[in-house]
């Protein structure tokens, strides 16, 4: 779908029925639900799963939003792809997107998010593994400070 | 699949990681969410929700339980199927099943749906058109009070 | 509530908005949350999630059932009950319920509760010191076997 | 509480067990069911769902965002806040806040309003009604465009 171009990792996710709310619409919270689930995806592909399993170190979700662009309805199969968008010192910022064949872009989001020592309870640095594992994803030098080093 | 044999209604569904709760498996409640959702989808092939929207009439859910055969985890890929078990004057019985081809059955469940006139708020007799439907759904004469006489 | 007689641990939960479904009513899966709130209670005061933390020894949710008996709506303050009808060797069942002061009783449902090592990955007899814990919330000898005997 | 001042809208929540995620912590997508519960009970007391049932014109939510101050676990109550922060012509801006005796601020979040014609499906002005039932809650005259007129 032209809507999802540039982002690499997506998901399809058929939407539930019960995610309706009383208005007859997807409530917003899944949304964020659906966001989640391409972030997870992301994670998994750049080896960031793993990595807090073996090391302690791990993402942790420090600001997201969302910005709804059409209303979306069962039953209907949405797709949502995560990408990053920069990369800092010890956080990043990706973007997503919600879309269909036939609604097109239904919202779009963002996100920050934040390495941490799961272990000692602080923030830790952007690892070089995960560093390089995003430029790979995303095929290109990540933008941000240090980025253009690597 | 084999676990999901006798079941003609099924849906793929993709277990979402934030499904999972704080032991590290899927939380109970989206079983239910799985067995709506094929729920759903046979409403939907059998008129039913078509039928609500025109007339009032339509389901509600009066029980519905489920047994968790093995635990779930994100990632997975599911199989939620429905079908109708018999059909007595006002309501029917349903089962349902999640499985999944590297789990195999997953968790069983079963629901009663009492057919339901939204406008006059009383409970009615399963309309001759929806118990065609579902016997049509399930390829046979549906056993219950009144089945053997369509 | 004269509907929550009999039931020692309640929780009191207000209906959130977004909990309705496009029905407008609560949506059956939050039952079960509501359920799960009451159990988790329960378990708390019965030093089961602690003994789990320490051993690794916990419960497990095998089968669950609920009986809508009155449709919810937002606004609406429910209380959420738990109890433990009967121990066995391995399990024991619950019984829950949900009522509010304006609707009398909202739905009533069961658990069958498993106790499992979550380190050996092995069903385990239900500990002697959760099974004092039930008695003494549930004021009273518990039928089922062995439990005549403490 | 402190954190909470400037909020008149306030909601006591108590944190559900299953609201957990496999990190152990409440997952994301509660917090903005959080800030919707804190929304509808602004909207309630603002006449704004009343209006909604009698008129067809009401409010969507065309953008949300959070920002994750503090880790949120089982057991706790959540206070939640909302306010607007301003009225433009046909929406207005709103902050959320989550914060506990205990935590202090847990989070604090924006959504913008839009209000809307569901029965025609287009934009429509901030109603009078509204944006004066609006400024009697917020105690004082609301800044944004027009708004310095009532």
């Amino acid at each position: 779908m032209n809507d999802m171009e540039g982002f690499e990792i997506r998901v399809e996710i058929p939407v539930a029925w019960g995610e309706m709310d009383a208005l007859g619409h997807v409530n917003n919270i899944f949304y964020f639900r659906y966001f989640e689930t391409a972030r997870m995806k992301y994670f998994d592909l750049a080896g960031i799963l793993e990595m807090m399993r073996e090391t302690g170190i791990g993402p942790i979700l420090a600001e997201t939003s969302c910005r709804f662009r059409a209303p979306l309805r069962y039953p209907e199969v949405i797709f949502a792809g995560a990408r990053v968008k920069s990369i800092g010192k010890s956080s990043f910022v990706m973007e997503y997107i919600i879309a269909s064949d036939t609604l097109g872009t239904v919202a779009t989001g963002t996100g920050v998010i934040i390495m941490y020592d799961y272990r000692s309870g602080v923030k830790v640095d952007v690892p070089v593994i995960t560093r390089k594992a995003i430029e790979i994803i995303e095929k290109k030098g990540m933008p941000g400070e240090g980025g253009s080093d690597l």
